[in-house]
């Protein structure tokens, strides 16, 4: 069954839709938030917690899976869903995200990128090429097409030299997949990623371009670096009428609760962020009255869960003094605790969001979800 | 409901027994292993998964809950069975052994013992009576009284000391328990320890010395400490006589898979030991085959699981590569992945002894137990 998406429903003030993608694995209902399994492991967390979290997709790190353990490997292992024991649906960035920020970039041309890793300092050249390559190793469900991430604040002339590339690239990229070998049993589909730094007519012009090649997905790449968030939602008002309808619309890492609602409300269907599981890990957690910093002396001996009003594992067992004290001596529980809860926090949200969608009520249902959010009454 | 204790069965060709001990919070099956959840935790896992695992009782250990959270916290909390959500029996140790091995000592006399927390330097000082309170405000199950370990190696005249603090700490330890302030509901048993070093003498004097006082269980301490396999065995067997029949006996700190079967053959009714959760969060797993070093590279490519025969949540859906590659990466799962196969190879060990014991059969099932544990044969 080859991959394919519809839209559902559709809210009547705003550009809000719910849908569904599916391939042979599963089928994945949207607006989705997509839970970042890095290394093959959302960190802290068991494939198990995943599935009942109601996870139906989430993400590898295509630039972390090809330096460790190897994509090679992963492939002669019968894939990454295999590799991990996830049968449901997994979306593979492209690399082009990791080697902008966490590498040390030697030389960007035509061809590709040349980089050092930020493992060892080995050389490595990441291509449109060895990037469909690599995602068709890990058998993807969601390949990304290799882009070229720009920095912020970026000249223009930068920013056009950015949407050429990716363009050219993307050109490529979708050659390179359509003759690729395919693991058996995969139905990977193909998304495209428009780039064009803040400025919105380049935005425009890149996805416009890139609905010419066609794609299975759209996305908007290269936000949540350091613009204003204004910016940020120009930027998405500015692409999505150059997406198709018949197609997912992803929002490339974001972000917050709020920014789920707003993204959401613009006609996005496809999210992902470490924001819910690396502040976990700090003791941050979001709730749904705003941030609670768990870890902070006035929780000491405070009975309540994280979230009076959750119903995930964490709420259901553990106290704040409880979790508290576990942040206070380093163990690690506490990290699996806060991580179970932000999850929840957030897949919740988005089935609540879907629902609102179905039945009309997205305005309401927003700004009242918004408004006990920004209480920030978590005490 | 008092605690209580009931021997059960016998083997007829060793001192291995069958029993369990009681009280309102539930029933323990003996012999039993007990994890280890130093700062109410047992590190990585959640209460639900050492309720899956079939634990029935865990540790906690004063010391370092008297440090952090402090035992007044969880007091004016509900006792640790609430703060850290665990309704089964907790076992808490004396703070006796931490004393000795992880803080800076300053001064021992006859009142107690000086010294600084290994955490800031701090000065406190442990009590026989401080001991019992901290523990009957933690709400412990079964409170062990405040020893004296003593190093290895140590002269007779050391050990003869040590002896008669432990003692005299026992009996102050008895008075203070009985008078002290109990949580409500708590139905907590005192465990006398026995010291003395590896003098076999002193040993059972210790022992029968503890016996005349009168104590609900009676446990072997300060061995494990670095002294000779055989020296250990040659204590427990001169310390075995001296310990009444009618009440369950705990071998502290001990051990390895053979030392279970070892303790178990010598009439051993209850073990504690950090070493299968502190080297599975090193790579290191115990399987039925012997310990197998996961994050080892030459397991980057097996898909086979931790051990075949193991029919855990980790073995039931995980390869020895991915967990490997977990270790490779710096991922926390592998560390829980780990920690959950080597405490269920340590309960099922448990278990099946039990029902050896039980069906007449101890001698051959140890025998096959341990020459296949002994064959390392894990590839």
């Amino acid at each position: 069954m080859p991959f394919q998406f519809h839209e559902e429903s559709r809210d009547p003030g705003s550009q809000a839709r719910t849908g569904r993608f599916s391939n042979a694995r599963g089928t994945v209902q949207t607006p989705v938030f997509m839970p970042v399994g890095t290394q093959a492991s959302v960190k802290t967390l068991r494939q198990s917690d995943l599935e009942t979290l109601d996870a139906k997709i989430i993400l590898g790190n295509t630039y972390h899976l090809y330096l460790r353990p190897g994509h090679e490997l992963i492939r002669e292992l019968g894939g990454l869903h295999k590799f991990m024991s996830w049968d449901r649906l997994l979306l593979t960035d492209s690399g082009g995200f990791q080697v902008w920020s966490l590498a040390e970039l030697n030389r960007i041309d035509d061809n590709g990128v040349r980089f050092q890793s930020h493992l060892d300092g080995s050389y490595h050249t990441f291509t449109p090429e060895l990037s469909m390559d690599v995602q068709l190793a890990l058998g993807s469900d969601c390949v990304m097409a290799f882009d070229w991430c720009l920095d912020y604040p970026a000249e223009r002339s930068e920013a056009e030299k950015a949407v050429r590339l990716t363009l050219d690239w993307a050109r490529r990229c979708r050659t390179a997949f359509d003759a690729g070998a395919k693991l058996p049993d995969s139905d990977a589909a193909l998304f495209g990623i428009g780039q064009g730094g803040v400025y919105a007519d380049l935005r425009a012009d890149c996805l416009a371009g890139l609905r010419d090649i066609g794609f299975d997905g759209y996305a908007i790449g290269g936000l949540s670096v350091g613009e204003p968030k204004t910016a940020m939602w120009d930027m998405v008002e500015a692409g999505m009428p150059h997406m198709p309808e018949g197609a997912p619309r992803y929002l490339m890492g974001v972000g917050t609760p709020e920014d789920l609602v707003e993204g959401v409300r613009r006609g996005v269907d496809m999210f992902d962020c470490v924001l819910p599981t690396r502040n976990a890990r700090k003791g941050s957690v979001f709730t749904s009255r705003g941030r609670l910093v768990v870890k902070n002396a006035v929780y000491a001996r405070d009975e309540r869960p994280l979230d009076p009003e959750c119903s995930c594992y964490t709420c259901r067992r553990y106290s704040r003094a409880y979790i508290r004290h576990l942040f206070q001596v380093g163990e690690l529980l506490a990290q699996e605790l806060a991580t179970l809860h932000s999850l929840h926090f957030y897949l919740s949200t988005m089935r609540r969001m879907r629902k609102s969608i179905e039945s009309g009520t997205f305005g309401e249902w927003s700004a009242a979800f918004l408004d006990t959010y920004r209480s920030g009454d978590v005490d």
